[in-house]
């Protein structure tokens, strides 16, 4: 396993559409393209649902169109359903991000559809993209537990991303959707996936709901995850919980590894540029714990207190 | 190495001692004799400094003489220097908390002393206790790099508990003072410091300045450490970055270590009665992300969405 850790920015989505506000597409585009070019791996750059849904998303097809893409990052969209698919394939998106709930509650509250739904709607999909050049990934959401229903077993985890790889599917996202997840969980999950799927890549998409993002994530690498899903900023939020941390926050995990002496091939002052211009355009303080606190080395000048003696 | 972690809770003191607002005794009675039943092993009750110097704690001694005891648990105080403990034992503080810095330049702006100059206060303070039942735990700030000038070296800081040691201090405690610390690097300290000294009981002390603060902590646990500082609500703070996060946060930690199955001899539920009660008697919300989201097993109700299918 390579010791590189592939960062992959959701922000626009995961982020975004939880915003109350709609972010102009020029403001959008300004962010993406800037990202582009801070060595992150992936971008998910938008959600083709409905856009009576996601109001926040609606510029989808626009966004995709006129972003300047950086042949080094795989542009992603996610896709809830066939629908999706078409407008996504119709944007030459570099990758469809397929979603569906590892539980039946959150998926028919979510996608108004059961997981047995999601797959077929998922074999149609993989039907349509046949001879593109698209890759396909399935995020399965609330893979570390649900708010409606509790947990989910191994078993079932299993037999899902099972049936996922054997429709066709690239590579599998495992969501903790509302920040269920800890430490030795997500060792426990990690290690048996890696293991059965040695050549599948799985992406990791933490939430920070319960503060124990970051440390999710530690424990993710230290078992061999290369992939993680992280939002600028840290936009992301959850419903259930008002007020309550959203995603990961992308400067604060790449900051964290670096730390660590892993090599993210991110630039964390191109990143923290991007985050700074989030509070003003989104009009609210961001959860971001780099843009309060600056980077560890940062260095203060000594007080007065101190010099005098 | 036992699989019990001790919970050591300093929200009266590192917490308290950055509010502006003067915290009424009556209601410092009423959260130290709430935690003193929570189950953590340790209470940090205030500090014996200067009430000009720290105004918000200048009831240290009548704080001290008015708790509720409870004998299951050890009552420590913060003593700075000979007149400090001098304070303390009048209290009959069950620890003494000895505070010097790894860094000259912090130990200067924050003690007005050098690490050289607070082991000879300590020098004295050791013989001042001798006879009494007190025990004496020093803390060792900047144990992970210094705001002002960087890096500290694992030689100095192993010259520093060694020296610590040889005045006869019981416990020691590496303090992230101001956050810097990463997982890799907690993980290879600690790991020094319980091999060459592994009857000593060694405390660390994390702040959440950049959102790391779980994941050391879970990196410290990985390799032994046992005994960890935390603050009611995330209290704390960091007077170099304002409005970044303060301490690790009890609740946050307590919950992660029971969700991994570890025994933290803590009833979580207390916890968060006594941390729901800290917005209205600090005037402002607290970091605590459990407050905010609630255990990571609470459910939520179906969505008639859901219900419908």
């Amino acid at each position: 396993m390579s010791d590189r850790v592939y960062i992959q920015e959701v922000a626009l989505r995961d982020g975004l559409q939880n915003e109350a506000l709609f972010i102009p597409t020029a403001d959008k585009l300004a962010l993406v393209n800037a990202l582009s070019l801070s060595g992150v791996s992936k971008i998910e750059v938008t959600s083709f649902t409905s856009p009576k849904a996601i109001p926040s998303l609606r510029d989808a097809e626009q966004l995709m169109q006129t972003l300047q893409r950086n042949p080094q990052v795989c542009y992603s969209a996610l896709v809830p359903n066939v629908r999706g698919a078409e407008r996504a394939l119709a944007c030459a998106v570099d990758e469809m991000n397929l979603v569906l709930s590892a539980s039946d509650s959150h998926g028919l509250a979510n996608l108004r559809m059961t997981a047995a739904q999601s797959l077929i709607q998922f074999g149609e999909i993989v039907q349509l993209s046949q001879g593109q050049s698209v890759q396909l990934n399935a995020s399965i959401s609330t893979a570390f537990g649900c708010p409606f229903s509790g947990a989910v077993s191994d078993v079932q985890l299993m037999r899902l991303i099972e049936q996922l790889l054997d429709l066709g599917l690239d590579g599998i996202t495992l969501c903790d959707t509302t920040g269920m997840a800890d430490p030795a969980q997500v060792a426990q999950l990690c290690q048996q996936v890696l293991q059965r799927w040695p050549q599948t890549p799985f992406t990791l998409h933490f939430h920070d709901t319960r503060g124990m993002g970051l440390a999710n994530a530690l424990s993710a690498w230290q078992v061999g995850v290369r992939y993680f899903d992280a939002s600028l900023g840290g936009l992301g939020g959850c419903p259930y919980a008002p007020g309550a941390s959203g995603n990961i926050c992308t400067e604060d995990l790449v900051h964290m590894l670096q730390r660590m002496g892993i090599d993210t091939g991110v630039n964390l002052g191109a990143l923290l540029d991007a985050a700074s211009t989030l509070p003003e355009l989104l009009q609210h303080p961001v959860p971001s714990a780099l843009l309060k606190a600056g980077v560890a080395d940062r260095r203060y000048p000594l007080p007065k207190a101190a010099q005098a003696k």
